[in-house]
């Protein structure tokens, strides 16, 4: 394993990336300079940011944080972005509301504290946006006109209108038999929006290839080549976490899994905190979500194995049908190392668990947040989750992306004529 | 007119209240208890709040809303709520984003700064959530277990979603024959949801009758019997504005026109704002939009009418057709009083400047705010809007509610098989 050297971190622009110090291969440890790569040249393993991060005194760091704008350029002294990027056109995301979610927890018999942070407050009401802002500034500073990637529907909103906002192109890939509603929301942004006659993999497959192509050039795939930057984002999950906690860790996250990267920069986010004095050392349990119909991660969990074995998704849970997720081997590292676990839940499970965080808290979750509420109740009912102990759980999306997973089994109470008898009579008063 | 004494004002419950005072009418200025009744016993006017606003040194008062959380409740010294309403369950809504939209400022020719303050990041996504939350407190003061309103879309939502926060009973009313889509975002909250066979002006006739019944005891009609407090929810839209301009008035602002409550509202936000030294005192001029599909305020203003002609209104702004507007004449005083004007758009030019937002902003606006969006552009082109003065444009929805809108004309720029030959032929490159 390579030693960063001040002559490598110089030559790096460390200005443009902030505190980030090198790419550093997740497999064999090899540096490489902070460039647009993502697979390590020795091992071909994935990389990610490595940091020199502020040393000094924490109280100074917090206070500067706390002074900072209400959106992710708050922690900009921890993510690979410069310091004035506040002060570029992006969408400002994150600073999402942590909602202290007491009837819920009442409901679910949770005593030590309970707290949904929701995502969806975000401005194109998805997790995507925090990525995809560090991706965008990522995009500039390597020269890139085109800001691209594959998605099958939040990710390409959230493309579409950061590089609207910045005054850069926007290119972006989907499965041509999309429904309607999500063409609309990828395309009402004004960029390129392309349909690929295939599946969500062969989608990918033809933008990994568009990369190596000179008809390529000068285009950023936040989800591919930009994707060591991108993925970095989320690390901002778990910043705002502990510090709308009043800079304390939780003692259980749960969180869901589609490629993995969330739940593993959640998890490195939170050692950040620690090494850097900024909340109190104590253990923490991180738990995956996964939908039964698409949850190779929890299987590989429930059988004790190290590796991930793809499936074929079949879930309403689409933003998190991820067959082969690149990170499982991770997260499932992650799971075990800090005594959490991975679970499932059916489509059924995801749809009441939706409803039940509407009814209790007013919070209409995506399929996503179905998925880690369901899994949130189901770890309970099994005791593998602590009721006693504090507890955040993700929503990373908006219900009205996918209205049509309630639709089914949400509608009027009752129809009435416009008068009092007839009111009466159907028994609501 | 009756002059408040103190022996009225104690009588009133003041710390339920806060800083306000009484209710009194707008027309003879009649002043009553504050309780739940929204006309006047002498004239029928319509009621609104009064207030005993905090003297003293303006940067304490500023100050003290500085250190207030990211939400409606740090002006709770200027609303008619208890000190400690940021400790009930609510949505927390308001804080919203005031973007500085340099992008379409550019393709207008606006050169004096424009902002768009976008309330589709409020938690169920429109500016309702604002209006709802004041709302709620008072049907809490007034002991009211069921919270309901008639609606056509947002309110629905938003009051569902607010009563399950708070633990209340929620009973809302809308036209039996809403979109699929309106209907699951409204019950998806578990309260009761009942379809009206009949128009939305039936609902409301029903609600009414509902008020007077014994069969609506313990009601609190957000929109009928709570509307004096509901309606002060839009003063904060103001109160924001100022505050994200740096404690400054706006010169201009364009606000859209449904019932008019909320331009009249935000005016008289501004007043206070001016009157308790928190910003300068100066000029500044208010707009009014409406869809020319349901235009009778921008009909009267052209004609040069006090009065309002009701219409029925034929607009994809659904959100704003409301025929009959009951604060249509204040309106109108308000805009001729400032300077300001009221114009209307087609729905060709609603769904036109919807685009021009997203393309320019990455802001996918409700069509209300299309309307907006329209008429500035509009009021330009005529010279009635001052391209060197610095202007705010409201947007009060979010687009995901209003998809239909855009929907035909939005969709994939091309559709291709998944190689390079295929994507070559297609000219994106
Ligand atoms: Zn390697
Ligand atoms: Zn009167």
């Amino acid at each position: 394993m390579a030693t960063p050297t001040i002559t490598e971190h110089d030559t790096t622009a460390p200005a443009a990336f902030g505190p980030a110090a090198a790419l550093s291969c997740r497999e064999c440890g090899e540096r490489f300079p902070l460039g647009p790569v993502f697979a390590c040249e020795i091992c071909f393993g994935p990389l990610e940011v490595a940091y020199e991060l502020p040393t000094g005194d924490p109280e100074a760091l917090r206070r500067r944080i706390e002074a900072g704008p209400a959106n992710i350029w708050r922690y900009a002294p921890l993510l690979p972005v410069p310091a004035d990027v506040a002060s570029k056109p992006n969408l400002n995301p994150g600073w999402t509301k942590l909602v202290k979610a007491d009837n819920l927890a009442r409901e679910l018999g949770v005593t030590g504290g309970l707290h949904i942070k929701d995502d969806s407050g975000n401005p194109t009401h998805s997790f995507k946006d925090r990525v995809v802002a560090i991706a965008l500034e990522a995009a500039r500073t390597f020269g890139y006109t085109t800001l691209s990637c594959s998605s099958t529907g939040n990710l390409a909103g959230a493309v579409g209108a950061a590089a609207a906002r910045a005054g850069l192109r926007s290119c972006v890939f989907i499965p041509h038999d999309l429904e309607a509603g999500k063409v609309v929301m990828a395309a009402v942004y004004g960029g390129e929006l392309v349909g690929i006659e295939g599946t969500y993999d062969d989608v990918n497959r033809f933008c990994s290839e568009l990369i190596g192509d000179p008809l390529g050039e000068g285009w950023g795939f936040v989800n591919v080549n930009l994707r060591p930057y991108y993925g970095e984002g989320s690390k901002t999950l778990a910043y705002e976490i502990c510090e709308q906690l009043g800079w304390k860790l939780p003692d259980q996250i749960v969180v869901p899994i589609a490629s993995g990267s969330q739940l593993t920069k959640i998890d490195k986010g939170l050692k950040e905190l620690i090494a850097l004095g900024l909340v109190e050392d104590k253990p923490y349990k991180i738990f995956g979500a996964q939908a039964t119909g698409c949850s190779p991660v929890s299987a590989a969990y429930k059988a004790g194995h190290d590796v991930v074995r793809p499936v074929k998704p079949d879930t309403i849970a689409k933003s998190l049908a991820i067959g082969n997720p690149a990170d499982g081997p991770y997260v499932l590292d992650i799971a075990r190392r800090t005594g959490g676990a991975v679970e499932d839940v059916s489509d059924a499970e995801v749809v009441d668990a939706i409803k039940l965080l509407a009814r209790t808290e007013g919070i209409f979750a995506e399929t996503a947040g179905g998925v880690t509420v369901g899994v949130l109740r189901k770890l309970l009912s099994e005791g593998k989750l602590d009721p006693a102990a504090e507890t955040v759980v993700l929503n990373t999306g908006d219900g009205l992306k996918t209205l049509d997973a309630v639709a089914p089994t949400t509608g009027l109470s009752a129809t009435i004529r416009p008068n009092l008898d007839s009111f009466r009579e159907a028994g609501l008063a």
